[in-house]
């Protein structure tokens, strides 16, 4: 059994609640909240205080609060030697008061608020000092039923800029499809299977092998098309860009 | 039962063909390729020509070949008031020949070489000028399992130009993610579930509600950190232009 103090209750710290409290083999002994009214509907099953000087003893303290909060709180924690992690992709695992032993717990994930997410499917980036603290990371990702792997802080850093791209950017790209759909009197409706298959392929095949289009046969005609068809100046710049970052990609000079 | 004769053999024809062939509410009467070598392994289950002159009668007639090809292949039939259907997003309905009765069938879809696809994940785009022969392909579409829409030419063009952003450009951006993280020594295994999730979350969320990242919080310290760590021009121009077209999205000025 693994005692887990969790603190904060952001949008990851709830789903990371529920998780923890689902599974058979972690106990979650208190939750800690600054506002205890955003956990109170939770304190017929879970302990739950807005004290830290009242936080019970546990294996692990999982600090799930804004990434310019962390430090802050970790240096607040009224004990030592103590196991404390984050779950932050930016914040250094140093940044973490040092009277405690450190690490990070970092799903990269994005959590939808009021939607339950299968935690088969969230990733965590594990990182320790000590090497039986990571051991005590991975069989919590493991209770969890989660992959995990080890990640260093700058690693970590970087993923986190990955995850920006495939995550908010390409959202932002279904939303000039939105944009441009609705436009048109069609339906956006008709984009979510195209969206979803996109996501699929890459699941087994990589980006590179699955790219189609205009831009990678170099159809050159179409793309003059489009170009006359975009009238939002900025989607027709990122329209621009993307042409030529595919071209790039697949070794030819601009389009 | 529908009957319908196939005319080419390209990415699309093969998995149509494929998917015709599955109904039992559809009659493949024959394939038709230029080059008859790369449709010889059906010949035992289905009656293929490389004749145009030897083509037989049927309900429908699909040309599913190149873009710049669609014209001439209408032009070249040697029958005509029969119904002569193109898959093709950016071909116009008129430039089929007129000889024959006009129409679109376009599935909203990418499809990969060798990966069979659920045909109800695949719209169809309906277009034809007169009602029985709209009539007949929506239950073309019904007989693959397929939803289908009614949408003009420009209505179309405009999808095609969407679907270029949620496909392919959305592509792209796993590419980048891809190359950042193996650039990183981690794996881009890491990042699978988080672009799959976020495809999954727009099928019921709209894509400006699903927005989340530093650049709709407008949390300039992360941004400013990200664009110190990337190394790319390419990756950085696009970061830049990305963060600018969310932040303009979701009402504000530049970050």
């Amino acid at each position: 059994m693994i005692s887990v103090v969790l603190l904060g209750a952001g949008n990851v710290a709830t789903h990371l609640y529920k998780a923890l409290k689902a599974s058979d083999t972690i106990t979650v002994t208190q939750w800690y909240n600054r506002n205890i009214k955003r956990i109170s509907t939770y304190a017929n099953e879970v302990d739950i205080t807005d004290s830290l000087n009242d936080i019970k003893e546990a294996d692990i303290y999982i600090i799930s609060v804004s990434d310019d909060a962390v430090a802050e709180l970790s240096q607040s924690l009224p004990f030592n030697n103590r196991f404390v992690v984050h779950t932050s992709g930016t914040v250094s695992l140093y940044d973490l008061d040092k009277k405690n032993r450190r690490g990070v717990f970092y799903p990269l994930q994005t959590f939808t608020q009021g939607a339950d997410l299968d935690f088969s499917d969230v990733p965590f980036c594990l990182e320790a000092i000590e090497n039986s603290d990571l051991s005590l990371l991975q069989s919590l990702a493991a209770a969890l039923g989660s992959p995990n792997y080890k990640i260093s802080t700058e690693q970590r850093k970087r993923l986190h800029l990955a995850a920006v791209f495939v995550n908010n950017f390409t959202n932002q790209l279904y939303r000039i499809g939105h944009e441009i759909s609705e436009a048109n009197l069609s339906d956006f409706d008709i984009l979510k299977p195209l969206i979803l298959e996109t996501a699929k392929k890459v699941q087994t095949m990589s980006p590179y092998m699955a790219q189609t289009g205009p831009a990678v046969r170099r159809d050159k005609k179409t793309i003059k098309k489009h170009l006359k068809l975009i009238e939002n100046p900025h989607h027709k710049a990122i329209y621009e860009l993307l042409t030529d970052s595919i071209a790039y990609t697949h070794g030819r000079k601009k389009l």
